[in-house]
């Protein structure tokens, strides 16, 4: 449980922050670039700085918390910054953050000078076991979701458990839809791992486990042109619900309280159209009803939601396309769904 | 002369609107998307439209003409265009312009939905002979040219001849001096060629032949970890002579007229430096001069533009490295200038 490997980079577990700090003397950088939000800034960069002692050729940049962030403001912010701390093209950006930090890093990184390399340290649980790996970079526009952004491998991964010690129980959660979704598209033993383990504080195995998962599906399809679009299950509902939350709640959801309601209805989509059968689809809907409160949706918003799924990257020539399940473990991506059959996901979803 | 072929995308010659038309019909595609500007809308498009009658499932996207286009604010101009007119992965961008546009149209599609189809119909001499071949895509910040971008093949390249035409004189000489440069860092017998050819009307022979030798160089190296440098000869200089005049004129200098002025800097360099002969440094000096006006610089600018190269792209830890030649036709990449180097070369420029 030491390394993976994925496509032309390493993803780093054990010592994460040590091993960082080994990539950078090993790697003849000119500089290197921190980007923190306020939040790893203060409870991250402090372990991270203890290990780069041997260092002062490196600059902070900082930005607000928050998906808000994750737009074409903050990158330019990034982007001038980088210019007036003299960033060359042999300059690294260490992305230290969760999600926002590592794809909207990663996307800034991915077009300065046409291309810094850049690393991601994963702070939260969701970064850790999602965001971190796959090489997509992006930036929200118009409140589309990652509707901007690029194919690009960072150079390297390094995944700290020290650093889930201090998220609060609703990051963890958050983080711990992806961890449900891997078991059910991919491996059915491990979901029942984790159906029977302490889910408030997942272990490091399990960490371990989930991104293994996902670096397989990355690695046999890194464009998404297949296989990779199981990754997509739970999201097309579920960032749908994410969108509409992000526009019109005060305290909006998180994302994996967005995709944990986006799988109880993909999960009834699936039984309907390929036959998931309905002992898994009552038992997927019992597990995360059990984790997860359930968010407050109601028929006026059908429309809304369904006009935010309308301008999703997935769809082909205008019609919503979804990755099901046809059993627990195994996921069928590109079934085209219609408005109606929607609907009455979502009508599922209500009645719980 | 029919056809040229990159790193996987072919560039068409003889009839290249028609090709485009059959091209267009092969790829499946959704639908596409043609980006001028209000010059290549009036002057360009109809002929392009001529082409294009068997299809009606494009729209249009126009910006302004010019290098003041090519910024972040035009590029998420043109990003919400594509959202509004519901494009979707399975979309086409058609660049139908100079260098600003498949710059920043390249930039645009690039990262659109992390990347859709673009295809060049460039209309310049210069954006034939140089931006539309080499997968590079740009925009530019801070007043620095081309800061971010990344580096993404177009699918194809349409090069029509007819389009050349009606090109002010002006803009004949600024792709001119691409070509010029090809002949001396590759090719002394093209550049003997072209010393001895009508270069107000360059033939279509010469396009193909300019065409071909970028070509040659960017499949050798496309990502410019090597000899790709040497298509930077001229423009260290160059580039900051350009955007100083873009700051600081009203009536700026075309790239071209940069490049020459910035190629006769870099031949005295060469001499200075890598022992190009002083008989080699007259006669490119001469040929150069009796194309293009001189520039209007003075010592007082030096600083100003040395500030300009410290930004450069290309440069190593700081240090100005620059692309000089050994003699005309070759080109030895890596060299590093010092400040004081740099300014004797431009006392030169002035002393003519």
């Amino acid at each position: 449980m030491n390394k993976l490997q994925n496509i032309g980079y390493p993803i780093y577990f054990n010592n994460a922050l040590t091993k960082l700090a080994g990539f950078i003397k090993g790697g003849d950088y000119s500089r290197f670039f921190i980007l923190t939000d306020e939040n790893t800034g203060k409870h991250c960069l402090p372990l991270l700085r203890e290990h780069l002692k041997d260092f002062d050729n490196y600059d902070l940049i900082e930005i607000n918390a928050g998906e808000e962030s994750k737009n074409i403001d903050f990158c330019i912010g990034i982007w001038k910054m980088l210019i007036d701390f003299g960033a060359d093209r042999q300059s690294l950006l260490i992305n230290l953050g969760g999600g926002v930090i590592s794809d909207l890093g990663g996307f800034a990184a991915s077009t300065f000078k046409r291309g810094i390399d850049f690393v991601h340290v994963p702070t939260t649980l969701l970064s850790q076991v999602d965001a971190s790996v796959g090489g997509k970079t992006g930036i929200d526009l118009e409140n589309i979701k990652n509707i901007i952004g690029t194919f690009t491998q960072p150079k390297a991964v390094f995944i700290e458990h020290e650093f889930l010690q201090s998220l609060p129980p609703r990051q963890i959660l958050s983080g711990l839809a992806e961890m449900l979704k891997h078991g059910l598209i991919a491996d059915a033993a491990y979901w029942n791992r984790l159906r029977s383990s302490n889910l408030q504080k997942p272990s490091a195995e399990l960490v371990y486990h989930s991104v293994e998962i996902k670096n397989d599906v990355v690695i046999a399809d890194p464009t998404e042109k297949g296989i990779r679009k199981s990754l997509n299950y739970g999201h097309t509902i579920g960032h749908a619900i994410e969108t509409y939350s992000l526009m019109n709640d005060e305290n909006p959801l998180t994302h994996g309280e967005a995709i944990a309601a986006g799988m109880i209805c993909e999960a009834k989509l699936s039984a309907v159209k390929i036959g998931l059968s309905n002992d898994e689809l009552e038992e997927i809907t019992e597990v995360i009803m059990g984790l997860y409160p359930k968010y407050n949706l109601n028929k006026d918003c059908y429309e809304t939601l369904y006009s935010i799924m309308l301008k999703d990257k997935k769809n082909q020539k205008g019609r919503i396309n979804a990755s099901l399940l046809n059993r627990i473990g195994q996921c069928r991506i590109d079934n085209i769904c219609t408005e109606e059959e929607l609907y009455a996901s979502l009508d599922y979803y209500l009645s719980l």
